[in-house]
């Protein structure tokens, strides 16, 4: 997916919350605005906004000194989910269709996405994304490969959300790679967050080796990327994902809830809406 | 009231949004955003953000050629308005406090902001406002100011507004001075919409000199300050003439909505909050 006009304003918004995250020198903060700022006239917007993206949070990071800002908070995040997750369990446990319950709760993860500027209630969130109808809804297809598969490339989005994917990927029953940013980007999950989400016990756990926001293949490794081409199954989890991967030729079901007007613009959804999408499907 | 940090991704998204209003061209919109950014490191962050705004639509208006972007949604608005202007002289006949009722109604009008990236609903906006507790109400020294007042300046904000500010001008029941911006400048009040609003029935009109959206007093016109000066009571309508005018020592009024973040922290009150609020108010 290429960057869209209404980006750009939304990179200087990201520039400031990182900032606020990493330092409360207001002058530090502004130097990241005034070089976020001369920076938009460089920006390939044929790129992805993940990789322009990563441009700003480099910012930050030079600037402020921080590496990860958001250490913090997605230590809170991964807490917090993990207090969640007996319920969430017995939730698919009761279910009538444990696998749709644990794909519902895997999006409702995704709605701790700090690079958006959305405040959010986890536990509103799961009970609306329980019962909420998808926007897309490839299901019989993504049944269909997931019967099939003998390998399954999961790739993760946030951390927090990171716990909850635990949930989809037992229900997946079938042997998981689970990968994870290289790098601290905003409150992306990393190999350690993948550890304490618990994620080690139920996959294989692999550095991309993007530390762009989402996967981003042109910065990926050359390991990632053969597990990428001999993958049966792709579940690519959030937005920054689905930018990176958007475009691609082979068979990979998105899992996301649209957050902002350009992604959901992008799905033909509205905002909000939650998508489990396949694209380059077979024939059933 | 200075610029903060917020407020300079909120700049991009007013260049942003004014492009789109002059122009589909996606490169003169991308231009616009890239000397926006060029901008922010000049950006005087001791100047009001209503005067960083005057450069951002100055640069709008160079580089798409269009020098009122807003006009034909200001008419609509005004056209609007006025269907609304029977309904809402009766509300206040009808009321138990006319003069109170006319308030919330010109403040309901704070809405139309296009300067805002929020939609109303102008109708739904107006059942709220009606019966919203004020935040801030400066309600006993506003009376007791316009008793003694013989000469009333009236800061303009928004078209279609402006339609709403003929009810709390007939209410008040004295001669009223009503300023108006010297050039387009987002949605703004000029000359001509003040009087496509019926305002010249109601009020002499002015132009403050002002192109920026919100009363610069440095900007303003010897014509203008002098009535600044003069007038015995002063209400200024909205956020850019708060911006303006916040740290002026003399007893001004501010009615507005708090729309944004920036100016809700600054009243020390929450988004959404309605205003009533005396600066430099006299002992009672």
């Amino acid at each position: 997916m290429k960057t869209y006009l209404e980006c750009v304003p939304c990179f200087m918004g990201q520039a400031l919350r990182a900032s606020r995250m990493a330092t409360t020198d207001e002058k530090l903060i502004k130097k990241v605005l005034d070089e976020t700022g001369d920076m938009i006239k460089h920006i390939p917007m044929e790129n992805t906004p993940a990789e322009t993206g990563l441009q700003v949070y480099r910012k930050v990071q030079k600037i402020t000194g921080v590496t990860d800002p958001y250490k913090k908070i997605k230590q809170q995040h991964i807490a917090e989910a993990k207090e969640l997750l007996p319920g969430l369990e017995k939730m698919v446990d009761q279910s009538s269709d444990p696998l749709l319950t644990a794909i519902r709760i895997a999006i409702a993860g995704n709605v701790i996405d700090l690079g958006i500027n959305k405040s959010f209630d986890l536990v509103e969130e799961i009970k609306r994304i329980v019962s909420q109808d998808f926007a897309l809804f490839d299901y019989a297809a993504f049944k269909s490969e997931l019967r099939k598969a003998k390998s399954i490339l999961y790739i993760g989005d946030n951390s927090g959300e990171s716990v909850f994917d635990t949930v989809l990927i037992r229900q997946l029953k079938k042997p998981v790679i689970y990968a994870v940013r290289s790098q601290p980007i905003i409150n992306d999950v990393t190999m350690k967050d993948a550890i304490d989400s618990g994620l080690d016990k139920v996959a294989r756990l692999v550095d991309s080796g993007s530390a762009a926001p989402g996967a981003i293949l042109s910065q990926c490794s050359t390991q990632f990327l053969k597990i990428y081409k001999d993958a049966d199954l792709i579940i690519s989890k959030g937005q920054g994902n689905y930018e990176g991967l958007s475009d691609e030729k082979r068979t990979i079901f998105f899992l996301l809830k649209a957050k902002c007007s350009v992604i959901a613009r992008h799905l033909h959804v509205k905002e909000g809406a939650i998508v489990l999408k396949g694209i380059n499907l077979p024939d059933l």
